[in-house]
């Protein structure tokens, strides 16, 4: 398999562990440690066309102090560390481009404390969204983020995850209250109390939220959750051009409509969608809205935005309104990324992930279309649009080293149109190992400096998922 | 004056500046650099009642070039820099505890952008929120952190404030898209791009937001705006007591309630406030709500909650409807501080600023009035009660050693109750230097440990308002 040229310069290292190290860790954690073919290979790999890279070994965690006594053993022995929960991201977070260990948080699996009267929860790392919210069924309470995937609130909050209630609910950065981390020496923080505002010193839980396991191991999260909308109402809209369905999107955030999803499909993906969920959707771009709140303020919500999206040329709205609708519908949406892969068999996506001012999506997008539609590969658009982000699913097969080459050219083309448009090259799929580059050339040399200066500081022996976000 | 205990061992130094400094200084600012006494005094105290410590010479900046041009100078010569908003700070920010200079950033008061497509504006640091609020009358947006003082925005983005409007719109950790600041090494950055969300690296913005000046001068803010709300209704409303209060703060944000503000007043505040502001309220404790939303929702949202309070005793709300009765009502809630020190004339107050989680802010405040009450010193408290914040106005003359110790005396209890509820030494304030000792008290050793460590990492001179926050 041919590797990406950006990986080139980061192939594994190959350093035997060293003998010592291998026996305190067996002695340790006996079976819950592995050093098996087919284990290291789960664990060396995401859900990125990147080629795996292997651990050299995988330790099955159960408890913080688990995680602490790992983290000890690495810093003595210099060993580098990988926190990994279910392997759901996708820009090479979890490849051990220096070999070393990789530690299997998702054993830590319990909700430690629900706080109904603070509206907090307690979780350890390996829990998963959906496990959360079926936990919290009973008590009127959900956990709003979203990232698609049923990622592990650790996974989540280590790579500031968000998706499509972010524009109601705000993304991990907003939801973690508190953490529990282990420090590059083995050590155990808390990094806030439970209050739902402080102004105690810096602020270590935004600093651990989005740092890729490369500054310290996230062992527990303090969660805000929400009361379960006493209505919701979803339904899809059809428009004649995306820059109608942009400019509905504005209105409707301009007004302070709370929408709780508004989420874009371009006309490609909804004929994949329909190819794949047996839709009968018009093959147009089109917008999804969910509302969530008073039965009244709900109908008060649609009618608005179907008077904004009727302005704009739309077609009438198709309502989901029980929720077994409503569930075809967004099931429909989270499988978007499935149905788009059938569009090319046997394809990987390379999957952009720009975030721009709203006030510049509509034209990011038509720019970007114009490019994808001069290419050989084809490449479906969808965004969480409430927020100016969008994913560009460049179809492309990894081992052809034609394909695989133009889908970068298309990834790094919509990368520098975004910054060009005061955007971000990702918003919500982190930086890992492909986008080291873009993060300079998003921040200037300074900022990354910056950056590289809380690295050295927090993990001076550079035994932290080392290789990704900064090079020290 | 006697200094309280905790500022024994931060007496200036007094090293005078070096001439070459001096003289380079006035070199590049000619009158807009100062020596004089006036001005140092009026730029070496806060609104904290901890005596003043004068910064050897101000710079008044007009500039970001400005500030990176002092920031050089102060770094090549090793002298200390404070950044200077209004000066509305109260835990000795601003005390200049080893001389250096003030750089007074006050006449950076433009606006620079209004985005409206986007919801952001761009300001100068020392625009302040009211400015912002007037100069945004016209565009249908406004700014809705409201700390009461008419503080700078960027002394609030340093301070991580927040204030009455916090339960609904966030605090400055949730309202700051990105900021320009000046490193330790005159360096100008910028933490972000202005995309609603990213997960670009580590989250420079939150970093230096909170951070009280110590790592970098803030020249430039990024924020978010909201769209006016359509209608607002506001009301008081009297309880038979503060947990009576609180349980109808916690039923009422359990329901989704989208209340704008939630403040309680004690029966001792709405007594100083009826003899301030020529009021005649009920001398009990007091909500004082607001409602932001469509006409027909805010009449929802009012019935719930005036539903909810007579559930737990309270009386009929007084509603405030028009906008003069509305102002006439906060008004008297932002002059409550001013009336509290008439009940002890000559009185500074010495105020805690402790956050629970809500679950435990009936029990820490009824605990505290416990303590209060068997105490010399009048001890008002109000408090953002839906986010678990409150503050007791201790009011007490600093001159007088056993007030001042018995102010002290009463804040620690608050503080090491608060800590004792997994709640945090500040909810609004900050650090200063009054809270270094609590810092360490809430988070413990190794957690400061981490923050000290970016201290040094971003701040290697220890030039950046130094002695505050963490000691290095």
């Amino acid at each position: 398999m041919n590797a990406p040229a950006f990986l080139a310069s980061v192939q594994p290292a190959g350093r035997p562990l060293p003998a010592a190290f291998l026996q305190a860790l067996q002695q340790r954690f006996g079976s819950r440690m592995s050093t098996a073919q087919a284990i290291r290979e789960h664990h060396g790999r995401d859900e990125s066309p990147y080629p795996p890279m292997l651990p050299d070994a995988v330790v099955f965690a159960a408890s913080t102090e688990d995680v602490a006594a790992v983290v000890s053993l690495c810093a003595q022995h210099r060993v580098p560390l990988i926190p990994y929960g279910v392997g759901t991201s996708i820009e090479g977070h979890l490849l051990a481009v220096q070999g070393g260990v990789s530690i299997d948080l998702s054993g830590m699996n319990k909700v430690l404390a629900v706080n109904a009267e603070d509206l907090t929860v307690t979780v350890q790392a390996g829990v998963t969204r959906k496990q959360l919210n079926e936990e919290l069924k009973s008590t009127g309470f959900f956990f709003p983020i979203d990232p698609g995937a049923d990622a592990t609130l650790g996974g989540m909050a280590a790579t500031r995850a968000s998706g499509t209630n972010a524009v109601r609910y705000g993304t991990m950065r907003e939801n973690v209250l508190g953490l529990t981390v282990v420090t590059a020496e083995g050590k155990v923080i808390r990094t806030a109390s439970r209050a739902r505002k402080s102004s105690a010193g810096y602020d270590l839980t935004r600093i651990f939220v989005g740092s890729e396991g490369t500054l310290g191991v996230i062992t527990e999260v303090t969660l805000r959750v929400y009361p379960q909308p006493e209505a919701i109402s979803a339904a899809a809209c059809s428009f004649p051009s995306v820059e109608a369905a942009v400019n509905t999107t504005i209105a409707t955030i301009q007004l302070g409509i709370p929408i709780a999803r508004c989420e874009l499909l371009d006309a490609l993906t909804v004929k994949a969608v329909n190819a794949h969920s047996k839709l009968g959707l018009p093959e147009q771009p089109m917008l999804l809205f969910e509302f969530h709140g008073s039965a009244s303020g709900v109908k008060e919500q649609a009618e608005a935005v179907q008077q904004i999206a009727r302005d704009h040329g739309a077609q009438d709205f198709q309502w989901a309104s029980t929720p077994e609708e409503r569930t075809r519908l967004w099931t429909a949406r989270h499988n978007a990324y499935f149905a788009c892969l059938q569009l090319k068999p046997g394809s990987r996506s390379f999957t952009t992930d720009v975030c721009v001012p709203i006030s510049r999506l509509a034209e990011c997008i038509v720019e970007t279309e114009r490019d994808t539609a001069a290419s050989f590969l084809p490449a479906p658009i969808l965004g969480h649009v409430g927020d100016g982000n969008f994913h560009v699913a460049i179809l492309a097969n990894p081992d052809d080293p034609r394909e695989a080459q133009e889908a970068e050219r298309l990834n790094q083309r919509v990368v520098t149109r975004a910054l060009k448009m005061d955007g971000t090259c990702t918003g919500e799929h982190g930086v890992g190992l492909h986008k080291m580059d873009f993060l300079i050339e998003e921040h200037g040399d300074d900022a990354v400096d910056l950056m590289a200066r809380i690295k050295r500081a927090f993990d001076p022996l550079n035994i932290m998922n080392p290789g990704k976000i900064v090079r020290v």
